[in-house]
Parts: structure tokens; sequence; C-alpha cells
């Protein structure tokens, strides 16, 4: 058990732009988008005839869009209609499960070309109801009638990190500085702005409205202020990914036909997955997500790689302490210790273990059940050295990790991708 | 392309009973009686720790239930957490293509045990929210908005084919009644009566009321009186399936482990997936499912079966022309000519060619998410020759298929089976 049949490559990858697209765009819209902007990655090009099936992750395109049986809709649309077409479905981590069935569809044999999409299109429906649509992935009877949505269950998890490891609510905020300063590099992100440009900006407005200028003297001034109201204490709004309107679309091929596509294929040597309860009172800890471990331990051991080897990581910042506790949960950092790795810049673009240079979901924005297939276009563009504006790492990548996150952590998949 | 790398055996089945459970169940609850009756099937147990995933299908808990993310709710309730948790959809086709997805996996050599499941409660909700949240799976721009809930999609497909084939209501109407008598046999169907029970009833029920009884001389004349209503000409009540509380239950196993479970082994040596354009107007023909073809197609070139070895088969009769449609694009008659054999009851519990001896969707109900892993459980029980009642083929079934449609045919996954 454990070990991949046939080896696995991903050969193209792209992303629509993030952001809030509707009306102007819809599933449908962006799916193609992100299509053909994956379709101009493959170096030899691809076309519907040398794809065998399409994945489709999303979260809930019922709620958001009143649209179930999203697969044969987007197979449809790329013109991959009669075949198959299934959807995948673990919360936030829809599309990372996806990417992994189809890792495991042409392990098998069964299929030797896979299209994999995520989409999401939540931006059709109010603030509230999309916090109302997210809550459905904690437990509808335990959790959700106490009124408990996700900044509520992370601002718990948040509680207990500090309570037990002293973290702080400036280590929260020096994950945000760090992931908008890489989203402002992308120009696929939903915000392009670091946050000392958005103080720079709201500084300038506040003059030009006449009104008094705060004495902010740097970033952590302007997140301390009512400028960034608390959501979930200790979260505030910056704490928070986006809500967001997003496509990516992933070109999985067997590793016996990897070169009719590239001479530079980027190997999936390990997947993993994991799951937890739902809800945190069925937990044993509320510091370290179980799904995380499990998932980290079935990718390193399938691909024989151990934390020390990844070079990069693009991880499910769906709260600034969830990049935390991913970090610690991935075996990068021991527990308690990832804070001081961010104080000391080590994942920073140009640091020892960059992690989320896309800007992760809480800058280029988290359409949840795009957001895995999303951590792969990321990583493609790292390893292949086609990252936009100053965002390429300065190293050639050989290793580098997805994290993709379910919930509150009920659901968790890791991927390795090697040169 | 299109080969298992591995034997996979199904070596437990079970369902809890069908019916308007809520709320005396929900999901969870159906799924562990599922779960319980299967393992009861397995000849040497199972256990948790034996099991490597669980795989969910389940159409919309988000709009049945207000309830996502169920793959990690129902494998801790059996004891599998933190294990792979993924739930699949395909509108009805969801659990089929769970079943689909854990056949691949086992094959892939990541998994070597795998317990399978489809859960969907519909009665949490009014009837005409469940026909709301079905017609999700049509197109909610062009199909949806124009009014067209599945009742209304089939009944254009019933007129096509009444059109073209000269099939008439009686037809349908045949196709109800031998479902009926089936589920009669089925302890776990919504529905046990025959057609011809439930005129009976409803004659001394209009005795008991002093009211003038009928001048019903048989089923038909039953089923074309007002006692049948029009649902969408020329689709009466009694050709729609039923709205349906379930779930059940399949365990997987690898070829090289199945002997540690069971002497006798079901083997799953077919398994293929068509889609198609959600919307009919975007389809070549209303009277034949391209998914349905493509799926068939791709399932008997891997087992290398043809139609006339199939000895038994569940098919998707969400309305009774579907049976039809499904009976023709299976390749078991030629197009036109699946009446005909209907009218010659070969399709009968006693017939040559077995259909829906559990009952089908129209007598055991057809909660959606479940359906597809239920016309597994039937397989399991025909072939293993433990079917309930009088419902046990008199024959030994060597080979067997389930088919499983989603939507009006944007989705069907079919399965082969070997003993």
């Amino acid at each position: 058990m454990g070990k991949l049949a046939r080896k696995v490559a991903l050969v193209g990858a792209g992303m629509c732009k993030f952001g809030r697209n509707f009306p102007l765009q819809r599933n449908p819209d962006m799916w193609v988008e992100a299509w053909l902007n994956a379709v101009k990655t493959v170096d030899n090009g691809i076309e519907p005839k040398d794809i065998d099936a399409c994945y489709i992750g999303n979260y809930s395109s019922d709620l958001f869009n009143h649209q179930g049986h999203l697969g044969p809709q987007m197979a449809n649309l790329v013109g991959l209609t009669p075949k198959p077409a299934p959807r995948f479905e673990g919360a936030c981590a829809s599309s990372g499960i996806a990417l992994r069935q189809a890792v495991i569809a042409i392990a098998s044999g069964v299929h030797d070309v896979i299209a994999v999409g995520g989409v999401e299109c939540m931006t059709e429906v109010s603030t509230t109801l999309v916090t109302d649509t997210l809550a459905t992935a904690s437990d509808s009877i335990f959790e959700y009638p106490a009124g408990a949505t996700f900044p509520g269950l992370y601002a718990a998890i948040a509680s207990a990190h500090f309570h037990k490891y002293g973290t702080t609510a400036e280590d929260l905020m020096r994950v945000g500085i760090k992931n908008h300063e890489n989203g402002k590099e992308n120009p696929f992100a939903q915000m392009q702005q670091s946050i000392k440009e958005m103080m720079a900006s709201k500084i300038v407005r506040y003059k030009e409205q006449g009104r008094d200028v705060p004495d902010w003297k740097d970033e952590f001034d302007f997140l301390k202020s009512s400028s960034n109201p608390f959501i979930a204490s200790p979260l505030r709004l910056f704490d928070c990914s986006l809500i967001t309107d997003g496509a990516a679309c992933l070109f999985l091929v067997a590793g016996d036909v990897a070169k009719k596509f590239t001479d530079t294929p980027i190997w999936i040597t390990g997947t993993g997955q994991g799951s937890a309860a739902l809800s945190l009172h069925d937990r044993d800890s509320l510091t370290s997500f179980i799904a995380t471990r499990e998932a980290a331990r079935q990718a390193y051991e399938m691909s024989g790689l151990k934390p020390k080897d990844i070079q990069i990581c693009e991880v499910h910042d769906c709260f600034t302490i969830a990049e935390i506790l991913a970090m610690e949960d991935l075996g990068f950092y021991e527990k308690g210790k990832a804070v001081e790795a961010i104080k000391n810049g080590e994942t920073k673009l140009d640091g020892r273990l960059p992690i989320n240079t896309s800007g992760g979901l809480k800058s280029k924005g988290h359409p949840v059940g795009a957001t895995g297939a999303a951590h792969a276009v990321e990583t493609f563009k790292q390893m292949r050295g086609i990252a936009e504006r100053n965002r390429q790492v300065k190293f050639d990548v050989e290793r580098a990790m997805t994290h993709n996150l379910g919930g509150s952590g009920g659901t968790c998949v890791v991927h390795i991708y090697e040169k």
C-alpha cells in the first residue's frame, strides 16, 4: 500500500484572475479563462482529444450559485464531452482532492491524461450568506447552530496557540504582511498591494478628506488600529483570507506519455489526505490538525522526502493562524517554533523556506473550491521559473509542497512535487 | 489506457431501510445503519483498522441539510479518522462515482481497502424544495429558469421516444408494475407493495368510505385513472421514482488481500463513466444518452464482456422512461426494441434478463446520492444468493451490471461485476 503504480507529471497549469468577478464572470467563464491560461503553459500543446477525463473540485456551487452537477458542465465547455467528469468536494480542499484523485486515476492505468479544475464563484451571494455557506463545512448539528462560523472557530484555535506557545497578535500580522508583499507581485491575485501601500493610501485618503492623519509608524500600528477591526478576537480583518471568485486548471499526465507534452515535467511524487472530526470539540488538540499531520505523513512516505527537503510551500492560510499551524504540522518547524522562523524572515520570498509566494489565500484570494488547484499553479510556475513580476524565488526549485485544508481542519490534502 | 493495474473485489455490502426516515434519522444515522449491515456480510469480518479510506457519494446535503463536508463526518462516525475521506458528486450518480473512484484508487496501489458510502437525506425539506434542489443538476442558467424540472425534462424525453419508436404510456406502466413487484420482496425498499395490491387497498378504502368503487379490471385501468395523476404529460405519478432518505455501504478490497475477507469475492472487472452537456437542447438526441453509451463502452471494453454476457442489471429508473433508454443504451436491446422485451416479460424476476430486482428507484426509493451504492448492494446480494424474501433470481449470477445516471443524463457510471 501507499505507492503509485505509475509516475504522474504536471505538464501545464494556469488560473484566471482572482477577484470579485461576478457578475461579469461565473464559474463557466472563469474555468475557460483558467483552461486557456493552462493550455499556454504546455510546451508542445494540448488538445481535448489528448485528454481522457475532467476532474472538477468545487465546494458548494449548490449554495453559492444554485447549480449542482458541475463536472459535465465544465467538461462540455472545453470540448471534453462525453468523457468522465466527476466533481470532488472536501470543503476548501475540494480541488486538492480533485488533483489527488487525478494522480491516483493516472497511476491506476485507467487514464493517461486528466484535466483538473477548481472553480468557485462566491460573490453571487451576500457576504453574510458566504459566511453561512462556509459554515456548512463545520458540523451543522453541533457547531453551526452555536453560531460558530469559521472566523470564530479559528479564533478559538488562535487563542489556544497564544495560550500554549506564547504566540501573539503581532506574529499573526507578520504572516499577513509577508503574504501581501508576495501577492503584490502576482498579476492573478485579488489584492495586489502590500499592507504598507494600503496604509499609505489610507493616509492619503485621510488627508484628502481633511481628517486627522493617524500616527502610524509602521504596518503594525496600522494593523492594530480601528482600520483593522476585530472579526473574532484575537483575529482581525487582516487575519482573514478574502471572499473570491476564481478558477484554476492543471494538466496531469502519465509518466510514459509526458514526453509528448514537455521535456520538463514536474513530477508529483507524493500525495496524502487526512481527515478529522468536523467539530473542534471532538478533537484532541486545538493547536495541531491531525488531518494535516496524516496527509503530510503519507506524502512524505510516498515521495521518500523529509520536511527539510522541501524548498518552497504553498500553505492554506485561510486565517493567518492557519499558516502557523501548517508550518508546524507539516514538520517544517517544531510545535511553537514557527513564529520564530516567521520573525527571522525565513518564510519570505528571499528566505530559507519561502511560503505562499503567490500571496496566499490572504492576498491572492480564496475561491474555496479553486484554492487547491491554484496552489499547484503557483508551484508549477515557481518550479518552471516563470513566476510573474518579482515573485520568482532566486534559487532553482527542485522540490516543493502544497497544503490544502478543508473547514477547520476536517480535511487536508498534501502534495509533493519534484523536477 | 483503460485497464486496471490491480484486481478489485467487492467483499461486503449493505444498506439502511430506505424511506421517509427524517427526522428519526439523518445522514449520520442512516450511514451507520448501512455500515453495520454491510459489516455483517463480510465473511471473515472487517474492522476500521483494516480500512484505508472512506469514499462518500452525496448529491447535495448542502441544499437538503445545510451540511457540506460530509466525508470527514461520515468517516469519523465509523472510526476511520484520520484517514482520507473525500466526497464525490455527479448528481444522482454521486455514489456510482464514489464506487468508481474507489475501484481506481485500489487499482492505483495507493489503497488496499476502501469503504464506499452513499448518503442522502431528502425529506428534511419540502417536496417543492426537493424538486428545486434536484433541478440544480440541470443547467441553472439555461434550463432551470425555464421551469424545466426533472419530471418535465424526462417528459420531453418520453414524448420523443413515443414519437420515434411508437412507445406508449402502457409500456411505461409495465416498467413500474414490474419494479413494484420486485420492491414488494425487498425489506429495505421504501414501498413494499405491488401496484395490484395498492389498487386493491384503494378499492377497500373506497368501500369503507361508502364511495362508488371504480371499475378497474387490472393495474392498467388503475394507472390510467385519476388515482395516478399526470405530473408532466405523458409521465404520471407512477412513472416517477420516490423522494427518499437512505444510505448504502460497500467494502472494496485489492485482489491480493481479498482472501483475508472472504473466499467468494465479487470482482469488479469493468468501470466506465461518461458525461454530456447538462441541457437537453445541447444534445444530439433526446432518445439516447451519450453518457450511458460512453460509460457502457468503457466498462465492456475493460471487462472484455459484451451486453449478451450480462445476466442481471440494476438500471437507473428515476423515471420509467429512463429504464427503457438504459436497456437500449447499455446495448441489451436495439433502439426502440426494449419495449417488446418488457412486454414479453424478459426483464421480470423470472425473465431472461432480470432488471431492477431490488425494486428499482421506483419502488425501493431514490435517495439520490445513495442510489449508485445501493445498486451495488443489490448486485452483491443477488450474486451471493442472499437476496431477501422471494427476490432471489433462480439462476447462478456470474456476471452483472449496474447503471447509475446523473441529472437528465449529464453523468453516467456503469460497473460490471463477475464471480
